[in-house]
């Protein structure tokens, strides 16, 4: 256990959905939760959404998980998702900032193989210079080789589903400035789809 | 026609998916689609999203025909949509801004009774009073009796589909403060969901 980063760290949530284009969506869900290993984040799912809450890396890896087994199986499947942190008075689930950072579920999403599109957005908040932050992410994610182009409120990725949710990652904690810093960044990304691009 | 406004009207967009967890989700959308006016919109679709932008009456008119016909059926559809306005070069479009103010869907939009559970986020951008805002709009959804609950990093709204995209609106105009303001507010509205609360 590596409490010694518990009390530099900052909880970081999603809000996010699961979306099966899908006559048995119910129990494409159902599935992709019970192949998705939950013990370090905080959870709680209302008839809209699903909150995590916890260490940054638990957060993406619990994520990841749920969509990659939500889209294994072939059927057009779409992950909404609203990352946050920073935001205040947000503490709710401290108690799992305490975990390791081992990812729980990093083999079996590294076994699943796909190909994604996804669109995101970041909004660094209560900051004038908040333009700057996002050039400098769309930067990044050109060096990583998963930016595809830019489209009216957003940025598009494209590649394996391992390297575009790495690059979330990576754009997520790189817009984080200071250590009060309150960004939020939304992606939605989507697998199988039908329609051309 | 009302050119007068057109100087000092500003360009809305937004970005929105239709989500119907269906096997037919295909003829569901373009469904949809055919069943909307989208003459006063600039509208682009991708394989993940579909754009549109115009003036902020006719932007909120076309997204909600188009959820209200993808919901009408009685199968689970959702609508995750980001709205924004004053992007910083954000003029694609701005021939739609000289359109007089009616909404060609408004009358179709009435007739379709939806209940429908939402949760909503609000991003004024650049300016550090972003919380007063929010805090603002919170309390302009319990006035108009659509507000349900916060929940982490959204608040819920519930109610006639009508009503919540009413406070979605006005949530969206009032929220701008200067005429320079960027301010974005995403959006999940489901409608026909099997799960509880």
């Amino acid at each position: 256990m590596n409490h010694l980063s518990c009390g530099t760290s900052r909880i970081v949530g999603c809000r996010f959905s699961i979306y099966p284009m899908s006559d048995r969506f119910v129990d494409i869900i159902l599935g992709a939760l019970r192949n998705t290993d939950l013990s370090k984040v905080w959870s709680h799912t209302d008839d809209v959404s699903t909150w995590v809450r916890g260490r940054s890396e638990h957060v993406f890896d619990v994520v990841q998980s749920i969509f990659l087994h939500s889209a294994a199986g072939g059927e057009h499947a779409v992950l909404n998702a609203t990352f946050s942190i920073g935001c205040p008075g947000d503490t709710q689930g401290d108690a799992f900032m305490s975990t390791d950072d081992m990812r729980m579920n990093a083999e079996r999403n590294q076994a699943i193989p796909l190909q994604v599109a996804a669109h995101f957005a970041l909004y660094p908040l209560g900051t004038p210079d908040y333009m700057d932050t996002i050039y400098e992410i769309i930067g990044l994610a050109k060096e990583e080789g998963t930016f595809d182009e830019s489209a009216h409120y957003a940025s598009r990725l494209e590649g394996e589903a391992q390297r575009v949710f790495a690059t979330l990652e990576h754009a997520f904690n790189r817009a984080q400035k200071t250590d009060k810093s309150h960004v939020v960044m939304t992606t939605t990304i989507s697998a199988n789809s039908p329609s051309t691009k």
